[in-house]
């Protein structure tokens, strides 16, 4: 059969590598079989079974690189007469082939999609999940034909205008039965194409307006929703995790899944904290005032009741921490890589989860090889960034700095209150005791005890090891 | 006895206002004893005991003016040769009778202070507390002569160069016990003063760099830090409401009690959430990328298990949204005090808080004039606030809207959910219940139901309501 | 003839004033031909012709409502089966007697487009202008009929794919020379519309990545292009004043045209500044970090060597401060009314230009009457702020208080050094003699002359004038 | 002599790498006598002398490490029983000693102050100078006998309470007088030390409101100000470059002096174009909205009349792009050292300018070692930047890409328009020219010449220059 795409397979280069990106057309760090032991749990498997790379849908095959002053400006392999004819149920169809042969020739294994980017509304739910089906019925011959997995699937409650004022937030009974309606067909495609996982993106669940908006009810209303949807889930026998996705605005004023806290905070007044785990994403961080690793490290350090971190999946993309909205730009820094990739490997991977590719490329990047270039890039970096960060923890190069910092509270009363307050007790120590022990310490004694952070040398340090680290691979 | 400050009794002007606010030296719109029915609750009293406005000891008191590029400019009459001497304790108590002397002449009933606002430090913490008592000794005399009130204290864990680190998450044990043993005090003056609520800002509680911090053993010891606080007022009798004040950042790089929905995170997780209600700051609104009214909106609607929200102080400031960091202006903004002002009266007031001054007079505004000047403006723009907003429920200008615009909910199969959603039960109507009534309506059909929001012309009603109100009381 | 919109005429309610908007479809604050008498020029005229309201074409006939995560949800009279076919030479040409309507209902008498905005593209330029010419045809015929005119119009070099990289500084010179070409176009419908002015908005011309920019030589070929654009606009005998529109970013990364005082620089480094004044926008000043009125008190200041000043025109918007994209607003924010009419008043008003209402509904304002609504909002607001300004400027509120604070360089040595350095000559103190006269005074001395900003004061008395002022009204 | 810090001599490390920047001890990239070729200029010499780094007196010297929460933390070698009391002139010119071996330690040639870094004020500006000259006379001897030179110095016009509302745009003339008096004394400083640039930071010459401020005559005060300096540098004999230092806002709402651009538009209104350079700072670009190389990039390419560029200096120091504060972090992030230092080769280098490190050490790094740490890493990383910079240059890998998109200029009509918009001169090739050009081509063809940036690409290249200049030293 003819390739579709006029571009290599893309594979792992061993020996000399090139500095020029755009003539290597390979991966430096991204080598898909060599085998890594988590040196925090002593698991052991291939990078691409750590890394699980997942190409996304809308950016990948739908976006057409418009902006709010643009049309758009891709060239597709795909186009007929330069158009995109998504109103075409037989062309919607034809593209999934694209859709593969692009994961294999980059030798990614997952991908991703909301429901409205594969095929064509109708005039109804009901035609609409007829042609939606369709298109689902080649994408499952395919996954057949080649062992690609779906990461996860979504609904899209934003796109059609009927969900201005939200899908299960809107004020519109109507509407919101519709996208009850909807998200119950999504379920029905997870199920079938064993989704490992299962996303809410609430990207109209928000306000515009404080002034015309009922926030409780509109709580009230998707967390309901929510239960729905995971009553249904049981009922087919769909096991995939569900996640939520935060994002404080755009296009909203304030979305209410503002970011990993604010999520957290709903699970728990509505009781879905067991349901929920999340799936971040870099540029949604930015936009709450956040670092990817911030939310990383917080949706790790928030435990379910079943003992389970709510890390649950990453949207693997970049922003500007400049620029106010949401560019989801292909990864490209090697410290926000690495950075997450310390979470990542402490959080023992994804189980359910992976690396998915929700990024973009840039409007003047128009063209199909730009397609390649952004995911290669994506996956060197974060690749790399696996390399730096399993070198670091391997060394103890932070940890060990993290250790001996807090070590004053591994000894006597203090030890008492460190133990009873890591298992959320009673502290046996009481305030009066704390008083007894300080009361007639001189203040130079008290201060004597606080230790320099020296976070000019920690950072100098993460330099060296990015060095060097990844520059031995150029080195032979 | 002499006046100490040169500045006459402020109050209502009763007929003509004059619009220079310099000359004028009253209020337009605070009337202490303008008795008002709140619209919701049905509950009458004086505009005192509704707003319960309240002086900031360190910023009055204390504040010299600095800022990171300058020295202080602050001119005060209890200055000694230009020098507002802390280090010695005569000059701290003899201060205590300018602060009442200030509060009188507002027409002020209450006052707000940190410990180490009050007194110098001493070489231990058994003398820095001997030190605090003689001051607070004078406090108490001067309480009980004038009537006036402790709306809140707290503790500073964040001045003295021992908390570099935090207070309560401090990695340094010995700092933590000071923290605990500092507390322990500052509830004991909290019971003896009978303050209504006991404030806890952590501003280093929080992180410089992930790269050193073990956030997940500093927040387990925070959390038992309140919790032997809570145990301590409960052991000395002390039943004043506990408040956590939100702040996202500034000094720290991130600040763990972010915003409203970060703290009811925290407070869930740690079986906080009985224990503490919030204390919010305008311009700690805006450093966390919000709005202040956004802030007291959702703080009022999280209901805790005693059936009350945790709306339960407000630190009346503002800053420039533009700016990014912590101006802690006067409030001058009559759209923000509007929209504040309409979550009060639906919060019933603050039964156990009030609208404390946590602002300070711009740098360049450093006589004794301006500390009159700004309480003023921000009594008097909250004063009016507080009409406007009571006007706007009184006529349902926003209400009417609101109730309209979701009313589709409450017929047929989605009253039972609505029903069923705002009890946080069982829907009773399930996804297919949905699907079968929505999935062959036409997109037509299910559009409208759509109705417009026209939010320009209830952004522009807005306007009308504080023109009406507030105008007629220069139209007399 | 039958009415196309179903609104009734907009104007003036003398007399009772409601304060619900919708009801009220009637102006509060505009009435048209109320003479006013700018206090500081003296020259008397009517509102209308001081404020020069101006619809703007792409806002209010073309924009559908679409953001980048949906479809247009708008409805509009003109729709054909829910569709505003613009591929539709004729539909187009339907469409302009709305927009003449619109204008006469609201009462405006100016509006302004993009070529762009009004026809459909051919497959060569030469169709294009083919295409245009037949609108501005109906153009041209209305505009005879109704008195209605131009204030502005402009060239969309951004839309177009082929822009992608921008217009005036594309690296493509194929593409230059389109833009080149249709500027040409553009001019020669300013000269046959007698288009008061013609404003350059240069979207994409800026840099996405510095990378790949040689960002000298795009700022030479566009300061050369403006050259070129001059250079015909004189040999068509085409007068209106040209103005350049500065936004910062967005499409772009940067946009070289930042903000008022960036545009200044690049004017006087192309000897350009006595050819262009400047467009100011509100939301385009807070994406720039600045206030609204903080861009037009430097561009009022900027003086030309024919002693204009650079204040042009007005794009009248607002934004959200804490929102990173350009929403267009409508303007709702009396402060910031007030204090760009007291800029305006300054001005002398606005010779060639006026206050276009650069602004759309919100997307879920998506009905005929929000467009009425959003302008009404819009209008009453600016009229309501040009009251409070030039009654501030007429008490001399504000102005006497500048005129004090500045009061010691009217004296002695200061006084000569002042006169000097405000004809930007050579002063005849050097700092020789500034020292002689400081050198031994003591610190105390020297600030003893510093005196309060009152700010707090200040802003308090401005919130004063904006209720008596515009309270009167309802007081009627 | 006993040694004054107990750190180590610092030096390059030849061979073995550590990764722990703590144990390390030495410099992995700044090998001060290495001798490097700029590959565009051509010129060979060390790279001391190519990247001047310095040591600034008020970080190193003086900055105890308060923050507006919390007192200095800073432990100094230098201190009295826990105290830096400046206000002894015995000890400020003790630890100018100290000053000096700590640029020895380092091995840094250069240094910079303002003039209240030194000295105690005293009652008078005449026993104020008499202090500073008391420490300059030990610096005088110290640069002699040690070799090392001055790269600028500068006055505090904003530390004192007197400049609260600026320098030379104070409202107050006396006050405006003692500024020029203060300058006056320091460039007799700067003529004694012979001090290579001197620098104006106008961190109060700008606003707080614009309500109460006279813009125009401040800035007409402050050209006139510069002018008088500048006079009176003649007259002395004083040949430095002058530099106005650029920041947006902190302390004040808004600074003159915003950004390049703005600046350039300052000078070029009054005729100041060839007196002053520009010094950049990173984390001041960040508060303005943009990044360091964006800064460097625009200043490079502004040409004075003399044929020279406005790049004079860089303060080299960091911040958050998320904090909207200055916290002048020790530079470690290799992109930004690169970004810069492309444009620092282009320029030559900075002949009369240096790296100066206006940063300070985190208030949690308050031992010695870590101001030894703090430089050392910002030494390493921006000669790790230049190390990768110079080699991209070397090798065109950026270049070249610039060079063949921009091609389509080199030809036909094109060429003569490029040519003569690089040269600011008439274009001898019209509108009309490009119009006839275009006219009837197909928008397919137009579109053909557009070419795709391939940015994610170019981006993974820096990358991969990275990883292999900087890895190749820890290879060995």
């Amino acid at each position: 059969m003819a390739e579709l795409f006029d571009f290599p397979k893309v594979e792992f280069i061993d020996g000399a590598k090139g500095l020029d990106f755009r003539t290597a057309k390979g991966y430096n760090f991204y080598n898909p079989e060599e085998e890594f032991t988590n040196p925090v749990t002593g698991e052991t498997k291939a990078m691409k079974d750590w890394l699980k790379f997942s190409v996304a849908y809308w950016h990948t095959m739908d976006q057409r690189l418009v902006d709010p002053f643009g049309e758009g400006t891709a060239v597709r392999p795909w186009d007929v007469n330069g158009v995109d004819d998504m109103s075409d149920l037989d062309h919607a169809i034809a593209k999934v082939d694209y859709m593969f042969e692009f994961m294999d020739k980059l030798g990614v294994e997952y991908f991703a999609f909301h429901d409205r980017d594969l095929a064509p509304e109708g005039a109804t739910l009901a035609e609409t999940n007829a042609n939606l089906d369709k298109v689902v019925d080649r994408i499952e011959v395919k996954m057949q034909e080649t062992g690609k997995k779906l990461l996860w699937n979504t609904s899209s409650l934003f796109t059609n205008k009927r969900f201005l004022a939200g899908g299960a937030t809107t004020p519109f009974a109507d509407v919101f039965a519709y996208a009850a309606a909807q998200i119950k067909h999504s379920l029905e495609i997870a199920k079938r194409l064993d989704s490992e996982s299962y996303v809410f993106w609430g990207g109209r669940e928000g306000y515009e307006s404080l002034l015309n908006t009922d926030t409780k009810r509109e709580l009230d209303h998707i967390a309901a929703f929510f239960k729905l949807a995971k009553e249904y889930a049981e009922e087919i026998g769909y096991t995939g995790q569900f996640l939520i996705e935060p994002k404080p605005k755009e296009p909203t004023d304030h979305q209410y899944d503002t970011d990993v806290q604010t999520t957290i905070a709903f699970l728990k007044t509505y009781g879905l904290d067991d349901v929920f785990k999340l799936n971040l994403e870099g540029n949604h961080a930015y936009l709450a005032g956040h670092k990817f690793e911030h939310e990383a490290r917080f949706a790790r350090e928030a435990i379910n009741s079943k003992g389970e971190s709510l890390l649950g999946s990453l949207d693997a993309n970049m922003g500007d921490k400049q620029t106010g909205w949401d560019i989801d730009e292909f990864p490209n820094d090697i410290y926000e890589a690495t950075f997450v990739m310390l979470e990542f490997i402490k959080n023992g991977g994804l189980p359910t989860g992976g690396l998915n590719f929700d990024s973009k490329v840039r409007r003047a990047s128009f063209k199909p090889e730009d397609l390649f270039y952004g995911h290669m890039a994506g996956m060197d970096v974060y690749a790399a960034g696996f390399r730096v960060a399993s070198k670091l923890i391997e060394d103890g190069a932070l940890d060990n700095i993290v250790t001996e910092r807090y070590s004053s509270f591994d000894e006597g009363i203090f030890k008492d209150f460190d133990v009873a307050s890591r298992k959320n007790e009673a502290s046996p120590i009481k305030l009066a005791d704390f008083e007894d022990y300080v009361l007639n310490k001189t203040d130079e004694e008290v201060f004597a005890s606080v230790k320099s952070a020296h976070l000019e040398a920690i950072k100098a340090t993460v330099n060296n090891y990015i060095y060097a680290v990844l520059g031995s691979t150029f080195a032979k």
